[in-house]
């Protein structure tokens, strides 16, 4: 889990004091910021000493293994070693500073190391500031990353970040649509995990928390306010957390494919496949089509219109090798329900 | 916070996997067991391996400094160093651990560190295994010592366990008045951090979820099961987590001075006071009792009656020292609200 854990209202203010105690003589903090805040006044606050360097994550994709390869061979070329790597941003940032973090001390590409357990040294320093809620990848021992072959995390004791700062007020200028999507991802993920096969008390009670969370944001509150921010916050951190015991379903699994295919991202991608899932999360869906409407989000339809066999199979394909989600979501004899046509279906209807 | 945190039933079963990596050659792993446990069946599923030992931790009294001290110059003096600790046993087993791990590696007495970010080294690798839920002493970043002159804890970074390990078949054999109490700490705690006027979301989050899970426990159900075990030791665990941005009020700070004086354990010196709190907490009261009376639990009575003068001003200056709490729990001017005379009048009703 994540050490140090700070939360509050201009906690960011304290990321000067909490990152000195980190600092090596003569080597850099980076500070690898989402593209989003380009231009943005934002930048002035970040406490930039002697040769740190502010890189913009160019989040535009999802993050690649090529991607994190090429910062972290940057890095070590320009300062030999860095002091530690501070990701602000969303999803995408974070799990980028994860990567490359660990990427400055393992040997090879970060394709090498998409599975389990697979990495072998601790990372440099790394810290994580949220800028967007839901996805919990602040808290998560994994970081997804689009590979050569296949979409998956580096899933590694050494993953998490050392320390994260949670500061709502950074989250109030999300745009709004993808601050719902990115919610969803959170209440999409409790959804799955809380009606799959695999769950112990300890997701449980994090996943019921982070629900209610979701709940008092979109269906109960009728405007946006900072304590819609904190709760959000509260609520990716605690949809994080639930998945240490638990699995997602049917969502993710179809999203999967659906990014591999077509580089759509995940919150949004997750939005688009839950919409159509009545059949498998009947409350869930429903809510979630209450809470669409209600916050007047637009989710795109018809986006697997005109594909061909070959790039529908791509997609099965994808969607089929996430295994322990589909026997999570539908149990140990899922491949008796989901067949490859019932899915194109699925897929078809998207 | 925890870095390493295992959750689920017979999880007890992988300790000698869990603690392997951190074995240190001929240095021995200690196992801190509960007194609880001695001539139990229990003992022979402690995974000892070479010079390993086991002590029983004399929880007869909640821990004190001297006893500390004790344990930490006994280990050095026979072994030098060792490779980690391991508590096994209630909320005094686990501060017990915690504060022996520091006083491996700090000077002095462990006395010289009760206060805040006192300590200066980190202790020797700790592993906490609890098995009574309640006291969130599992997670908190403090170890409740009585020392000559102040029962305080050592509150620093380097307090909380390197891992825990959360089996609630552990708990499953403790007497049923003992996990009452213990499981009241818990609701008596969210009860006084949630209306108290420090709090923020992340505190709230945890607060309110301890709290649901209490009820579920005590006030919902009509039997004890396995169920019970399970949300009773995630209710503890979320509990210590709210205290990281709250505070706890009256009912701490008055039976930190009942305690002081004469000796009563935290878990029923808590009961004893907030059984009283009708003033200060309503709705929390009138649920306490009910739960009291549900549960049917035996909450001593007049246990004051009958000390002197001089007695009396000893808890009434223990419990007036403890500023934060009454603050949390009163606002600015809580001075105003409760004079000595007050807190006489309270303690005369325990």
């Amino acid at each position: 889990m994540v050490g140090y854990v700070v939360y509050g209202r201009s906690s960011f203010n304290q990321l000067d004091e909490i990152i000195a105690p980190h600092r090596i003589e003569g080597k850099p903090m980076i500070f690898l910021v989402d593209h989003f805040f380009e231009d943005k006044p934002f930048l002035a606050r970040i406490p930039i000493r002697g040769n740190d360097q502010v890189f913009s994550a160019d989040v535009t994709h999802e993050p690649k293994t090529a991607y994190v390869d090429e910062l972290a061979d940057h890095l070590k070329e320009k300062f030999g070693m860095v002091s530690g790597i501070i990701g602000i941003g969303g999803g995408s940032t974070m799990d980028l500073t994860k990567a490359v973090s660990l990427m400055m001390t393992n040997p090879g590409s970060s394709a090498d190391y998409q599975g389990w357990d697979l990495v072998k040294f601790p990372g440099v320093y790394k810290v994580g500031v949220p800028t967007l809620s839901g996805t919990g990848a602040e808290v998560s021992r994994t970081t997804v990353l689009t590979g050569p072959t296949k979409k998956l995390g580096m899933n590694s004791d050494f993953t998490p970040f050392d320390q994260i700062i949670l500061d709502p007020e950074l989250t109030s200028n999300a745009p709004v649509n993808q601050r719902f999507y990115t919610g969803m991802d959170c209440y999409i993920h409790c959804i799955e995990s809380l009606t799959g096969t695999y769950l112990n008390e300890f997701s449980k009670s994090y996943g019921e928390r982070a629900l209610e969370l979701c709940r008092k944001v979109f269906v109960k509150k009728d405007h946006w306010d900072d304590e819609s921010d904190d709760q959000l916050m509260m609520a990716s951190y605690a949809g994080g957390m639930s998945i240490a015991y638990s699995q997602v379903g049917v969502a993710h699994a179809v999203s999967y494919g659906l990014s591999y295919l077509l580089g759509i991202k995940h919150g949004i991608g997750n939005c688009i496949v839950f919409d159509k899932l009545e059949e498998f999360y009947p409350e869930g869906v429903k809510e979630f089509k209450f809470m669409v409407e209600k916050n007047k989000i637009d989710i795109p339809q018809k986006i697997t219109r005109g594909l061909t066999d070959e790039q529908f199979n791509t997609m099965i394909n994808v969607s089929l090798g996430m295994k322990p989600l589909w026997e999570n979501a539908l149990g140990k004899d899922w491949e008796k329900i989901m067949t490859k046509e019932k899915l194109r279906t699925l897929f078809e209807k998207l």
